[in-house]
């Protein structure tokens, strides 16, 4: 089945899932998109964006006849999910998700009916702000999209999730899932917790002074702007990737010692090769 | 004297020197902007701009008579010109610099020759790029500046430094040097260092992996932009501001620290009330 032909079936109607039916009606890339949601508000908004044909409150109702399911929750409901969604899904359904650690949930897809064709996704783009108030067919458009194909996922299931992923605008790479969450560990989740430490770290630091709140310009705005990050999607994440986080923050920590000692010591010729080197890699990455 | 009748010569033709240049020209705040240099070409450019009225490679000739000279160079460098623009400057010439740390170039200024009036300041902007070329006439609206007059400082002077922190659209903030340097080490020199840190880190466990830069985004972006400044700069910071930097770094190991245990332990509940609270303050910050 191509996309075209396919009906789009989206559980979550927050930022990112409001954002891929925005993208798919946006290059009408399929037959349909339904949008399922916990709250008739939700439903009724997506309706009236225009980005979803029909929305259902019920999973049952809302995935019966769909070809092509994307679960867009945190981590932990896309996981509850995968346990129970299997028996709704009509044969040869393709079950794609956009949770941000992709170890556990590829296990958990595993275990699905015969009769689903799961694989795994994710999207590497958000905003600071969540909600589908905040979604636009925009949000994926030159963004990688990590796919995760099982070992039992047929070639035809394969091409309709690459397919979704063309459609939106994103860019497909195929990753396994430990390799995945080791890498988004370091670029996304570390940063993350540097973020927390240095928005935690200035308030201890601060105390009762309101000072340096008037005075905080870009370099700590930009700075700690992922600390301001959803909460639950966040916890779901360290629930699930405790590891490769765990080896980040140790690498954090032993870099920041060092540059402790640096300080200390007054070697600032290594620590000049220390910053240098940071900016280096730093332009490499974003030119 | 009022800045209205003032000229006033800037010393430094940088981003930040010639964005000070280009805002008291598009106020027409003063008499005359005059800009020194160390290269013609900046000069050129300046005067191609539209910046500065008149330009010189010379400092005791672009400074001879103006009312009011702004040093715009890294710390290392104004700390060494008022060591000897003094016998340059002419009766009653206010002398105001823009340095990123205080309180060494407030203690050189009590130095100066008495006919000098010497005032410390700090405009809270900046960009990640640096250069006359990406000078801009905007870069201090809104921003705040922070002035510290010395002791000897008349209110005269101190009234044509404020005037000028008006016509560029910034605003005044008074403080002692001291107060200035714990501010600045914890809402600017601290995200540097941690941004330091995440490149720094992340590369070293990364290795020789491609993946991470391909599937980096915006929360890595963001966190490390800083570590991409100027490191002449910064080195100046560091050795001016080293002991509040290093209170700073101190600050954000702990903190790091009880996230690692947190991680290590499991207790996510008190993970999620660090998280939580990282949250709340950044939004009090940025609402």
């Amino acid at each position: 089945m191509s996309l075209r032909d396919a009906r789009v079936a989206i559980v979550g109607m927050g930022l990112m899932g409001g954002s891929l039916a925005a993208a798919l009606k946006a290059s009408q890339a399929c037959r349909e998109v339904i949008g399922i949601a916990r709250r008739a508000n939700s439903i009724s908004m997506a309706l009236t964006f225009g980005f979803i044909d029909r929305g259902f409150l019920d999973l049952a109702e809302g995935v019966a006849d769909a070809d092509l399911v994307v679960l867009c929750t945190p981590v932990r409901d896309i996981l509850a999910k995968i346990n129970t969604i299997g028996p709704l899904l009509k044969p040869g359904c393709v079950l794609l998700d956009i949770g941000s650690t992709k170890k556990a949930i590829c296990e958990a897809m595993t275990s699905m009916p015969v009769h689903v064709e799961p694989v795994g996704g994710h999207p590497m783009c958000g905003k600071e702000s969540s909600g589908l108030n905040v979604a636009e067919a925009g949000l994926y458009r030159g963004r990688v999209f990590v796919l995760i194909p099982l070992e039992r996922t047929s070639p035809q299931a394969q091409a309709l999730a690459s397919e979704l992923v063309t459609a939106i605008g994103a860019r497909e790479l195929r990753l396994d899932p430990e390799h995945h969450d080791r890498v988004v560990a370091v670029i996304s989740h570390l940063p993350y917790m540097l973020a927390v430490t240095l928005v935690n770290a200035a308030f201890g630091l601060a105390g009762e002074d309101p000072t340096p709140w008037r005075l905080a310009a870009n370099g700590f705005r930009d700075t700690s702007r992922v600390a301001a990050g959803d909460l639950a999607m966040m916890m779901d994440i360290v629930s699930t990737n405790r590891e490769p986080i765990l080896a980040g923050v140790r690498g954090a920590l032993r870099e920041l010692g060092e540059i402790e000692q640096l300080l200390i010591s007054g070697d600032d010729d290594a620590l000049l090769t220390r910053l240098r080197a940071a900016r280096q890699h730093r332009r490499e990455v974003f030119p």
